[in-house]
């Protein structure tokens, strides 16, 4: 019997009439002849009550308290959707993460899955129970409770979908699933059937947040496949997998990333070991760095740019200073993803041949085998988005 | 070091000012030089919030999924309240009942305790920490969260207590301490500094509703020293333990249980094996018997009354009909406790007596080594406890 691996976040379940819903598609699953194993999330605002009733004791919560305190909210879920199911006349067991033998690393609040020990699901499975299983958590090598962060639910999905070998983990959201753009901004915007693993990574990297990149790059790893789809609606999503027949597709999608801002360190010395020091100085502050250009060397002296998350500029300017450096905050990376650019050629030149021809000034350009991104003006961004999405043969 | 198990029911935590002042309390406690074990309930009405919700989506729901559910309270608690102690400055590590070691037979819901495995708890006693243990739940051979039912906290408090070798098991309450009789009724009511074990299980079961009998059966069999006392204020409550050198003391205290029904069965065939016959049924049907008297025989038949809950009559008129048996709802036991009476004659004729003067009228008699119960009319129940508060010298 073919096994889905079905992930409801918290959205999905945010009130009890909703998590019957939840019930239901898992019901309409079973029924059609699927083994199921169900990953949820804490019922809607559930979580953020308890960060707020941890802040009012405690302004810094240890990890390892704040883990006990809010996985509660998953084991929550799980036990009421178990008797939703019950309700429904069909055999259900909620298992926490640890039950689900769901092993982290000893860290807490963004542990990471080292094992996974599936017997116990597949017992279940054996005995045609749905499993139900708390997301976000799991247990460390103290035997304590530990969470795996943002977009923990997810990976808790895709890695028990690898550990059982599932057919399909169904990553259910409010959403119907991938787009060539972000629909609210390209009013073209189509629905994708399938894309690979590395177009996904790149398009959740650059804003399309549907993924966390953590699970995708998991899925990639142990070859899920990985379906997103709408839990308020049925009908097929987009396939997350490894494509092998895709040299007619150059471009995927377009994506923008307006929560960037650019530095420039003017006369940065051009000498060995220069940039190295100070990229040093940024890794150190814990400071994430994503695109970096080095201009052109003139009288012994160099420009760098690279851009950060705008939350992150403060702990820049702490680090390096203002004298000599430049900040802008008001810019968007702009972004063309797809397999089949790797043997096409032309896609740079069409890119930035729309973008000219529409007045965008480029100020960064960086390429990747399967992306091309440029850094813009934010006024621009979507006005970028629409002309590339139509200037690549996007729109219907 | 001494060690003190600390227990702190729903209504000492039910809001975070009130959690906070727990923490003081536990905080005090340790300043006193004392190690400190922490047992403590979910917070105020989250229990009553998670039995609504499993309502909403299942009449009926399943034990072991309710179990899973309702455990989630007391981890709340236990999470809170460490990130509270480290607010002031003091090592504190939260457990669940399975991390605690508290191991349960098979059954839901009301598990009884098997074995507690207390190693890790004392591992962080040893580190100087205050460990903070989830009331009401523990590990079945399942690898499942079990709960303990009614009273569970106290339980886990006093097991723990128990394993640990503890110096005293102190359960706070709402009230502060016991009385030689309800304080509501009897104005001249004494709070005792210390009572036996046995007394303290007559009282319980009588309707002193400080502790349950469970607990206090269960510190008795392992010499567990209990302390009840309240949250709300600090000073000294009632000692709970083994006494030996009390032979000056007669009767204890007067409690009165308002709850119970009287039914008597007419003309019962007086030949062997007849009594044997009636309460096998009525054990058959789960009903729980307290008072049972047998009047002389009269011709070849006999009359048996006993005494049930109240909310079990109905059970009781399914099992023997109505025919040939009487009812009586409107009855109350009042009982006079004392370890003392062993050695003391006169005990039930000053009963009895005391009750005479006032016509108050006897309708059943039921003695043990430590107690002597009468059933009277329930209209006189308060009346009678204050008599008798005052002829046994109780009154201050």
């Amino acid at each position: 019997m073919a096994l889905y691996v079905q992930k409801f976040g918290g959205s999905s379940v945010a009130d009890v009439e909703r998590l019957q819903r939840v019930a239901q598609r898992i019901y309409d699953t079973k029924q059609a002849g699927f083994d199921v194993v169900v990953v949820v999330s804490a019922m809607g605002k559930t979580t953020d009550d308890l960060v707020k009733l941890a802040r009012e004791v405690n302004a810094d919560p240890s990890d390892r308290e704040y883990d006990m305190l809010l996985s509660t909210g998953e084991q929550i879920s799980i036990s009421v959707l178990a008797m939703a199911l019950h309700a429904l006349g069909i055999g259900a067991v909620s298992m926490t993460g640890p039950q689900a033998g769901i092993q982290t690393d000893a860290s807490h609040v963004k542990a990471k899955i080292t094992n996974i020990e599936p017997a116990r699901v597949q017992a279940e499975i054996d005995k045609g129970n749905v499993v139900i299983v708390a997301g976000f958590q799991g247990i460390n090598p103290n035997n304590d409770i530990a969470t795996l962060g943002r977009g923990g639910s997810d990976l808790s999905a895709v890695a028990l979908a690898a550990a059982l070998k599932a057919d399909r983990c169904q990553i259910f959201t409010d959403v119907d699933g991938v787009y060539t753009a972000d629909p609210r901004v390209v009013k073209n915007a189509q629905k994708l059937d399938v894309i690979s693993y590395d177009e996904m990574l790149e398009l959740a990297s650059l804003g399309a947040r549907v993924l966390q990149s953590r699970s995708v790059e998991f899925a990639k790893k142990f070859g899920v496949e990985i379906e997103v789809l709408t839990s308020f609606e049925v009908k097929p999503g987009t396939v997350v997998k490894e494509e092998e027949a895709m040299e007619s597709v150059a471009v995927r999608g377009v994506a923008a990333d307006e929560n960037q801002a650019k530095v420039t360190v003017q006369t940065l010395p051009d000498k060995p070991g220069a940039a190295a020091e100070l990229f040093k100085k940024i890794a150190e502050a814990g400071i994430n760095v994503d695109v970096i250009v080095q201009n052109v060397s003139d009288a012994g002296a160099t420009d760098i740019s690279f851009t950060v998350e705008k939350d992150d500029v403060t702990k820049v300017k702490g680090v390096l200073g203002t004298e000599g450096i430049l900040y802008d905050e008001g810019i968007a990376k702009v972004s063309v993803v797809g397999i089949g650019m790797r043997s096409h050629t032309g896609v740079a030149f069409r890119m930035f041949q729309a973008l000219a021809d529409n007045d965008i000034n480029i100020e960064m350009i960086s390429t990747s085998e399967i992306k091309v991104s440029v850094v813009i003006q934010e006024s621009q961004a979507n006005l970028a988005l629409e002309k590339l999405h139509a200037a690549f043969g996007l729109d219907a």
